[in-house]
């Protein structure tokens, strides 16, 4: 920040006493921070003034993560920030300029305040990069899915107005397409800026290239910092698992918070190594790129999310930490001999999504992995809970252990609250373990909104509170447990069933591959479950009925499927299930007893 | 914060365009947060507003470590949060119901929003209840100095118009005594709390008692959570080194960003055990009793600060981190074996105030400490940089290493900015070591104002910065060192000395046991350097003359003294010596050398 307001807000003896305003430095800038609102909740006179008190830039600037690159480069300068496979390396200080140098081209380039960068990339240091140089443009970085199809990509860059765009050179090609979808929709297509794959990749190509463009910058570029905390510094799009993609935004304020949120929450400290198999376009990595500046600790990037390059990855680089889906660890976990290396020290995991399933920790810890479980989801910025582990639990059985470490726990640092309430009336829910609830909740960390949709912003919002979802019950010792999403829960005769539970008893069925369970309607007891099962190679032989004895086996009998459909499940492009499209399925089959107990 | 604020401000397609209001939730209340000022640094217009964005209380909170006593009731409940002796042990569930209920019985006693409290106490428990339990109620803390006597206590309750004052039993006497005062000046007297010595303590004082008056409130308090995070959430009086002591204004939002700040750069995590051998009272305990919390620490109370007692609690505790002035660890370094007690573990110090001398550092390491060094003043809540320690030194010879630490380091991880500047042009100083100008800081973590002082508030402010008054070198590895006092340097000949520099050569000579040097007026040289000497007992017949030699073998000869006072120093109930009326005393000896060469 290097524009100087030297000056003060309104300085009372007493904060009744407003009239009393002595005006500091009156040929200076004066700055007020203040909340306004017509209700009765804040005003201006409702903030308590003491006089000799004063707002200046001494002591207030904006919360911004820009500001962890900018201590990153004098605190950790010759530390190293960035490694990737053997020809890059840069120490925070090489970062901190190249991040400079980009957000000055980017502003050459036409990119102003408020306009929207895109990025489609895996994890390479540009990706990383990006994070701190199109903030310091005061641009909005949007980065997308890797694995979305040029229709998709097109309808996003439509979507956010996405004035520029960096491709990765394997990408290159969905991005191409995308852009003559909007061209043919006659819509302004954003720059491309490619990210060629390797040094010595030969262009032809007549555009932009990643370092040719940085290069064109200035390390004297002035940072454009935030003028409030509250403008937008990211715009991350849901899967859509349940309908098309919202735009999330994050905001500088919350970025920052959540940067050191995350970081602790996964145990890192200053000399921390992490290795890059998160996406970092997933909630930007979990604020991680800011948060490894924030503690100067080492990003090592990752371009094929692999059992042998990861493994090969911890050898080499002396990784501490890294982040990943559940399938990620059962990849890990079921690695062949020749792909594991020794592990140099204990790395730690925290894993993200459904919980690890105890053969896998097992063989993790087996092989000097430690793994723990949080939970969060786009809204969040990053993890909203974490199973805190307590080291009183250390001596349990595995089994044990596995089943508190599958539960998604409790608040992190830097978030308000999170809860478990009655998503109607807002009332907590008992922490006995069984009653359910909705998770709700609020607090710094929690997006600005869904862009362009204020509708769905509103009902997010609804109460106060943001609302996820997702169905769980509160342990006695506070932590937390998903059941369900709050979507999928099925209502029978009036008993509320987890799919998730009875799923957990199909997955367990030796001959079942994948298995979702959605509500199938129902005159007489009002939903049942049906559930969609894919078989593994050479079962077919097994028909519904043998599935249900099972499940009437290891279940209540109301929780028991009554319909059981064999077929591949669809999926969406982060390859999370799509119940709505089985729902449908199931609402065509009609009733499966009636009322007039036709069946 | 119970209350649902459950809307937005306004939502715009681009920032440019501000008519488009969408105003959202009709019948709720609507909350704005704006920066507004009259200059061209930030407006509502220069804020970036995106569709669908909102700020709502489920996504804006203000800042405040209450938040950290209200997550560590859910998080850490059956952790221990503090422990005294052998007869108080608590966990974080019940400190936060002590909290509340102390908060609801201030509110019983008439306290109310912006109502400064104060407290007179060592580090016993209600000390640490105090940091909560005040802004719970929305009022501010005061803690004070437990040396001061009754007639700074009397000025500074008057100063502060301190509403209520909880005194331990063993301070009572000033307390009253400064009661007194304000009754004889028709001073309307605060109400007075007695926190008892021990359980046992019989009370046959007229005056409300500590855990009556908790036991009288109720733990169903709804907290009065501040309305705006720039809030007053304590005020800390300086000790009055140069003049009489100024209330620090401290808010939420820096004592929340100050609190995770300093537990972390003292290098805690969430199983610590944090030993209080550092006052409270000073800077509001660093903002650690708000840090412990936040990550779910143990608080270890200790009245007395002895080394037997140091010593003996670290065993019982087994105490992980403490942070104290040099003086503590001398105590340390030296007691006598009967009072050491082998350490459980490595136990880490992190030094405030002037560095640790290098034989300190050895024998405190021998005895398995780990000793570092933060610097900051009461302006800056905490450690506004720290001697961040790298691997690569831990090789190096003792010397080495005493010389590195020395340094004040760089700066921590959520006050902005740190720098060593050329105070009238706020220009960067070469970072060579050797060229010197003024620490100033900039950022969250500094202080709002000086109470009731808006001249010393805006000169402390000046330029947009926070000046320390504490002269500097940088390092070319980024590190800052400090080399004086801005108010003691003296400027001889054209050269800059400093004082610190030649008192460290007249502490190095075996006869001397303390040094002062300032400057004495010169009408030829425009300033000499004068010492203030206490000799040893038994070496009263050092000459001035021969000290004055010493130091031309030790020093330049423009820094060598040229006068030499053998006397007491006068020192402030902190401790530190009173320059200002050293500098009075130099003042009135007249020129040494004049113009007219008289000498």
């Amino acid at each position: 920040m290097t524009t100087l307001l030297t000056s003060s807000n309104v300085a009372l003896r007493s904060f009744n006493d407003l009239n009393r305003l002595v005006q500091l430095h009156p040929r200076t800038q004066r700055v007020q921070l203040r909340c306004k609102l017509a209700g009765d909740i804040e005003t201006d006179e409702s903030r308590i003034l003491l006089e000799g008190v004063v707002t200046s830039s001494a002591n207030y600037v904006p919360l911004t993560p820009i500001s962890f690159l900018e201590r990153a480069a004098n605190v950790f300068g010759d530390k190293t920030s960035v490694v990737f496979g053997s020809s890059v390396k840069y120490t925070w200080e090489e970062t901190h300029s190249r991040c400079l140098k980009l957000a000055s081209a980017l502003v050459q380039l036409g990119i102003s305040k408020g306009d929207v960068v895109a990025a489609l990339a895996p994890n390479v240091p540009a990706m990383q990069e990006l994070h701190f140089a199109v903030p310091m443009a005061e641009a909005v970085l949007c980065t997308l899915n890797t694995r979305l199809d040029s229709s998709m990509v097109a309808h996003l860059l439509k979507h956010s107005e996405t004035k520029l765009i960096f491709v990765d050179q394997q990408l290159l090609q969905v991005a191409q397409q995308a852009l003559s979808l909007l061209s043919k929709d006659k819509i302004k297509t954003p720059i491309l800026v490619l990210i060629p794959e390797s040094e010595n990749s030969s262009l032809t190509y007549d555009i932009h290239e990643y370092e040719n463009l940085l290069s064109s910058g200035s390390s004297n570029f002035t940072i454009r910092w935030p003028k409030s905390e509250f403008d937008p510094i990211s715009i991350n799009y849901t899967s859509g698992t349940t309908s098309s993609p919202k735009g999330v935004v994050y905001n500088h304020r919350g970025a920052y918070l959540s940067s050191i949120s995350t970081f602790l929450c996964h145990g890192m400290g200053p000399m921390s190594t992490y290795l890059w198999t998160l996406p970092m376009f997933h909630c930007n990595g979990w604020c991680l790129p800011w948060g490894m500046a924030a503690f100067g600790g080492t990003n090592v990037c990752l371009r094929h999310v692999s059992a042998k390059d990861i493994f090969e990855s911890i050898s080499i680089n002396k990784v501490t930490h890294m982040s990943a889906a559940p399938i990620v660890l059962s990849m890990m976990a079921n690695a062949s001999p020749n792909d594991r290396k020794q592990l140099p020290h204990k790395v730690d995991i925290l894993i993200g999504g459904s919980p690890p399933p105890p053969q896998i920790i097992s063989k993790m810890e087996q092989l000097g992995f430690g793994v723990s479980h949080g939970y969060g989801l786009t809204e969040t910025y990053s993890a909203a809970t974490s199973c805190l582990w307590k080291p009183e639990w250390d001596s349990l059985a595995l089994e044990e252990r596995a089943a508190l470490k599958s539960r998604q726990g409790v608040q992190v640092l830097c978030i308000e609250r999170v809860d478990v309430r009655d998503p109607e009336t807002m009332e907590n829910v008992p922490a006995d373990g069984k009653s359910i609830g909705e998770i709700v909740c609020r607090g710094n960390t929690v997006m600005s909104g869904y862009l362009k949709d204020v509708k769905a912003t509103e009902e997010a919002f609804k109460g106060g509170w943001f609302h996820t979802g997702d169905v769980a019950v509160k342990h006695p010792d506070g932590y937390i447990e998903i059941k369900d999403r709050l979507k999928d829960i099925i209502i029978s005769g009036g008993e509320n069933i987890s799919t998730i539970e009875v799923e957990g008893v199909l997955h367990s069925h030796p001959a079942v591959v994948e298995a979702a369970v959605v509500a199938r309607p129902d005159d007489h007891w009002g939903q049942t479950p049906c559930a969609f099962v894919k078989l593994k190679e050479g079962s077919e032989e097994i028909t519904s009925d043998e599935i249900i004895k099972y499940c009437r086996d290891h279940l209540p009998h109301y929780m028991t499927p009554r319909t059981v459909l064999f077929e591949d499940l669809p999926r969406t492009s982060t390859g999370k299930v799509q119940k709505f499209m089985l729902r449908e399925k199931a609402k065509a089959l009609g009733s499966l007893f009636s009322t007039e107990r036709k069946v």
